[in-house]
């Protein structure tokens, strides 16, 4: 089965938005096994929009639009796709009472109650469009969804998913792990796992990745949860042999909650003054659930005679600023004091993008310390992102140390 | 002139990338007069891509494509660009030359320097794949570019533009200001707006959206950088005596800086003791450069004892905590205290969408203080983001009230 995907919003032609649906639809498909060649984004204008569509059935067995679908008049995508199909729209009473509850109603909402004949509707748990399934010739299939990535991609999940599997002729269900690496890259993971990746069927197995952060799906379809599993725990118990050493998390957990989560396993309560990332890698640790129980304070450092007020040092450059915040940060009641010296940044070429480094010192609950250089490169808001990174990953490593080290004490 | 924008890679079907050039390529486009219609995505396959390249050329005058230009084989845009326009590719020394220095080469980089016979190469200032410029049939061209924004978005600005504007038949320049507001929605500018937008031929008028901040952009194209102004004055002018109560900034002012710089103009140095976005207001003032003039200390709040032993109240919660909060960074040294209570949240519904609030508690030199309620709608973060949006709008008008209250006293 071939999909194409269609992107309807002048709003995007514009550049007024950016297209994450295609990002977001083009992993559900590959996680199902289905191929896409084209995406295609056009305007809100009826002719180009069936000229898109009818190009697009002529290539793909299911055609998946997004957008067009609002109350007003430039909203096209459900007429264009009725009269392409030849099913003539009618207003939807069930359809309009799903609409109409517990909202204010304008007038041109009714037009989101429009169903063609035939068509299976799908309906809207976040917003008043609801999604449509429209058969076309030779058994093909028009999908047509919701703009707003808040509305598209639950009504995706509950109800496309199972709708294209069946279409995939098999009683079956989506079944996937997602485990999480820091501190190794796309490619080294890539050429770790070549043979899995060149010689993979069943499971298949995806990487995906943001700066220090790689994510590599391994996905099959099952006739249940269990069953997919137990063809995922072999793959994944050779993926966790080679590269253990990276994995920090399964499924939905956040980077920051597993440093969190590594801190909090040896009553790590940390206290971070931050003279390098304008308090990002505080506010990193702190917006997990739960996150006071890893977190003690933030400190976004500003004025340095404000600092010296508050009983920390007022020179935050080197080595001697680094290991200075941390200490402080002990001194004044954290368990663990966590220092950033002052970010340090070379001239910035084209774009913006320059190299910046900076110290982190850690100061642990026994009096020992550490201190390591973090650097990296890209446009500030970027290059402090990935400082942050580097120290979360640093800050994990020291916690899983010294819970090795006391786990060696106990043994 | 129309223009058709088409991205080439495997990597943006499977969704691994966002296509953030569609938006910054629209906008651009957008804002030089050129209309586009179509953009399209195809993967890394020489068959599709000549189809897509050659329906492009039928349907635009210029067809402008991002990606497959590196060095490996699944690179094909080039290749497929020469076959289809019938102009065999040559090795070009000097191309070769400036991909070269202060690298370390590998032998496939050398595919980066063939250019087909006729075309125009640009330089690449941010990476080893230049650009070309492909004359084709009847006049039309074919503009290839990288993909990575950091090498595409300078080398469209140095070189695109340039070309665009000498295609257009003017020997012009692109003029625009860029007019920054907040505290009011998109449509409600449009709504005030209503008669330029609807009759504006030149200058043009758009407005870009962000949650909290909008862009409104007034472009012309003129021989001149002064004659472009000249033409834009008149029209900022009527913008602004319209909504010059919301405008934070012009061109490249970000919100963040507008509020540090009003707070700076009347000695406001801030200390912001945050227990509702996990630091983020404090990280966001503490970004642009200069920051330490107007931000003191930031503190992100975890742990109630901690933030005890450094003097801070040890409840969080409503009036009383945002204006102890508040209270206690004036006692601490900071000139002006800022507070934000607790985050409270509603339940979550589908895609984890809740409502928040928090109280935002500002104590002020004058022993004077504010207080005032901050709610939003989205998911966590989102959340979060809204409520510093609102806090920092709050804070600028706190700025602004005293720096009229100064006038007023000089006066």
């Amino acid at each position: 089965m071939v999909a194409e995907l269609v992107f309807v919003g002048t709003e995007l032609l514009l550049g007024q938005i950016v297209n994450t649906n295609g990002a977001y639809l083009g992993q559900q498909l590959a996680a199902l096994g289905i191929d896409h060649y084209f995406q295609v984004v056009v305007g809100d204008n009826p002719g180009r929009l069936a000229d898109t569509l009818r190009q697009a059935l002529s290539r793909a067995d299911v055609v998946i639009t997004s957008g067009g679908l609002g109350p007003t008049l430039d909203d096209v995508t459900r007429e264009v796709a009725a009269e392409l199909t030849g099913r003539p729209l009618a207003f939807d009473e069930a359809v309009w009472a799903g609409i109409a509850r517990g909202r204010q109603l304008k007038e041109n909402m009714k037009r989101q109650a429009m169903v063609p004949a035939g068509a299976t509707v799908l309906p809207n748990a976040n917003g008043t469009a609801p999604g449509l399934v429209i058969p076309a010739d030779g058994g093909k299939a028009l999908i047509l969804l919701p703009g707003p990535p808040s509305e598209l991609q639950p009504m995706f999940e509950q109800h496309v998913v199972p709708y294209l599997l069946a279409r995939l002729g098999e009683a079956q269900t989506l079944v996937s792990r997602s485990l999480r690496f820091c501190e190794i890259g796309e490619s080294a993971i890539a050429d770790a796992l070549q043979d899995l990746i060149a010689h993979q069927v069943d499971p298949t197995l995806a990487t995906y990745a943001k700066p220090g952060d790689v994510e590599l799906r391994i996905s099959t379809k099952a006739r249940s949860r269990e069953e997919g599993l137990a063809r995922i725990a072999p793959v994944e118990a050779e993926v966790r042999r080679r590269l253990g050493d990276y994995l920090y998390g399964v499924d939905d957990t956040t980077f920051e909650q597993a440093v969190g989560e590594a801190m909090a396993a040896v009553g790590w309560r940390v206290g971070i003054a931050d003279a390098a990332t304008a308090g990002l890698l505080a506010h990193r640790l702190a917006q997990p659930p739960g996150s006071q129980a890893w977190l003690g304070l933030g400190l976004a450092l500003g004025d340095p005679a404000v600092a010296k007020a508050w009983g920390l040092p007022d020179l935050w450059e080197g080595e001697a600023g680094a290991q200075g915040l941390a200490e402080a940060m002990r001194r004044l009641g954290c368990t663990v004091g966590v220092g950033l010296s002052t970010l340090q940044v070379g001239p910035a070429g084209p774009s913006g993008i320059q190299e910046g480094w900076c110290l982190l010192a850690i100061a642990r609950p026994d009096g020992t310390g550490s201190l390591q250089r973090l650097s990296a490169r890209g446009r500030l808001a970027d290059l402090r992102h990935r400082l942050s990174q580097g120290a979360l990953a640093a800050l994990r490593r020291s916690a899983l140390a010294a819970q090795a080290q006391g786990n060696a004490r106990v043994g």
